[in-house]
């Protein structure tokens, strides 16, 4: 393969200046632009893809591939993280001997920690905005994924983690204690998009979402079943055996009536991105410039660092 | 009367080219084209209609109607039964003396089975949009309705089935574990159309629908009292009497106030279908048409017979 | 002070010709008018207001304001009351002391009884057209207020009551088997408008909305509880106690976050309002003085007059 590290693959895709990101794979969009096509040749040449952030696994005998998040310490969206996540998604979604996606992580103890601040403190506008797509394609390519999406969500998952846990069609959750999930972006003085507002809403409802955004609630395990942020509690260590019976279960239905369905369901969501990409980029380069945000972001990595030492 | 059966009737009604279909009775529409108020004469004329497939009967004393499928086997959905179903919703919405609807089954063990297959296979084009202008048409009248609508459930309700008991006001359930509900399309390879998905989403929210649709789910009676898909569960021979019951108390509430408040909450799903019918009919004929659908019915119709014998 | 007493704050904003109420404090409309800016002078004038109608104790050590309805015997939403309660919250709203606010009655066994009958009944179309401005502006005030507003319910809270409940982030009600909550609008032959229905809709869902509506449901706290449309019961001797604790927690997160996610919810519902003013008032206007519903307001007071001797 020309390609030979999955940062080189990144770099490509970011650059890539003809490259414009997609809403709904082939079953929305269908309009996909010369520019996609083009950078997505370079991935489909090579056969198997494998990233150092997110390892991908697709059992050819069911269609069903496992993607690990495997970037240590709590697999926090980077640029690089996100961009790779966006390929995958991508490549999976070309791909016609794939039918069903499960999400989970190979950290301890964590699904995902969400946006990694650090893209977020103390660079550019050109950096924020770049980051910010990478944000926006990853959300659009899981939550328009035309697969059956299961999360295995085996640990705490604030913030971003809950996002992409909330874009699955189905959420399977480690019944530990220690564990909770859900959009806590109010508590470090940030404000989640409404996409992502807009997810939860299509989860939880009107309400819960505007209780939980409102305290930037995280959710124990089993608060988070009861207000039907997750489908289902398991041990711990049948998170993943769980994820893989229930995805039989789906699989059980034909994939074409299945897909219009999740379609019909979710494209109004997905469509009120698409039509304010930029207004939302512009608003979160804005918001993130602001000196009393910059300051926030730096009092909470502050907290981080000691709580680590 | 000058109409002696209920096929004569549906066939005026049907072949009737000035025929345009209304939304929401006199409360909503009240711009009734003259075609319609011209079939409807027809109708008026006979003070009290029987038709084959449904029975119907008025009660004067507190003008609760008791509307009976009785058409064997399973209460299928057919153009005819569509028909009859529409007329006879039409002629209690302009009966000043009936305020409110109780539909329930006249057959054993089913509700109703849902759209009949047989009208979509193998038919012509013209065909298939004739039985879905009927589908549609049976949808706005039972939704649209102005009456107090209850389902007394007393029995499976599959599919179209579950779609004529989620347009009611109520929904009363044999608790009876053979029975079960849902918009189970996804399951034979077709879709439930967005109205069938707006109507439930209206019952039981945007993430049960979600999963609902996709996995084609037939829920037992306790899953779908907990999903609030049904409202009450009742043993199997107190379902009509809960559902009359049930009726008392809500005809106990001024009729104006409650239609205008039905029609506030019901009108914007209502105005959907009425803006997009043509398209909705366009999409249903080419959908199946189709000869992967085609034969996906085949298939499903193969292994009814099977079952039977 | 220039001003000396409730009454004729109230009546100088009434009559203000310039008044033009707002939508979302500062935070949403921007826009303010010059006329609005103009009234609101008069009320900052004054450091500290008391009103008959309404008691406000703002506590400047930790920023929250109770709010004590004090009009015996039940709170009835008069043109006075609402005209108080919408300038009290505009000040609390511009009072940057102030960061959360607690609504309670200070009457026994009620929150609030809802609008006041009288104001509805053999007044002129301008007495109306005033009074549905002032329940128009009461809820804008107080669902687009950018502070923690939370209910403390310590008694029955139908109709109007209930809506101010509703418009709340919070809502804590005092578990007495006596006391009830609910839009029971159609029971006095009346329709809860659009918005109220929206703010209904937002918190318990549209099933619930839709029964709950057409019914006029008085929720039993059990009940409500249950349906979410209150967040908490407990001993009626707890409820200001266990609200300040409440606020405690809401006052943890940072007011600007919280104040974008609240208005990322609620703009929409808001917005609808702002758009419609006029129509709803005219609809108001022309709907209560249908002979009909006078005649259905007169019964009823008649009831209400008989039950009290």
């Amino acid at each position: 393969s020309i390609i030979s590290s999955a940062d080189k693959m990144s770099s490509v895709l970011r650059h890539c200046t003809k490259f414009t990101p997609s809403g709904f794979g082939s079953l929305l969009s269908g309009n996909c632009s010369h520019g996609r096509t083009c950078a997505l040749q370079y991935f489909v040449s090579s056969n198997r893809y494998s990233s150092s952030k997110i390892k991908v696994d697709l059992d050819s005998s069911n269609g069903v591939a496992i993607m690990q998040f495997q970037s240590p310490p709590v697999n926090s969206l980077s640029l690089d993280f996100l961009t790779e996540f966006a390929i995958n998604l991508e490549k999976l979604e070309l791909d016609r001997g794939c039918r069903g996606v499960i999400i989970t992580s190979a950290q301890p103890k964590v699904f995902s920690a969400g946006l990694d601040i650090l893209e977020m403190y103390q660079k550019s506008p050109e950096h924020y905005t770049e980051f910010w797509k990478a944000v926006q394609e990853a959300w659009l390519k899981l939550y328009g994924s035309t697969k059956v999406t299961i999360a295995a969500i085996n640990g705490s998952s604030p913030a971003g983690g809950c996002l992409l846990a909330m874009c699955c069609d189905y959420r399977i959750m480690a019944d530990n204690p220690r564990y909770s999930i859900g959009l806590n972006e109010t508590q470090l003085g940030i404000v989640a998009p409404f996409w992502f507002k807009d997810t939860m809403l299509n989860v939880v409802g009107h309400r819960e979402t505007e209780k939980g955004l409102q305290l930037g609630l995280l959710y124990s395990t089993p608060e988070a079943l009861k207000v039907g942020l997750v489908d289902e509690l398991v041990p711990e260590d049948k998170v993943l055996s769980t994820a893989t019976e229930t995805m039989t279960k789906w699989l059980a239905i034909p994939d074409h009536a299945r897909q219009i369905s999740k379609s019909m369901m979710r494209k109004p969501t997905i469509d009120k991105l698409l039509a304010n990409r930029e207004a939302d980029i512009t608003n979160f380069v804005n918001f993130t410039t602001k000196d009393s945000i910059q300051k926030s972001l730096g009092v909470y990595m502050e907290m981080l660092k000691k709580r680590k030492s």
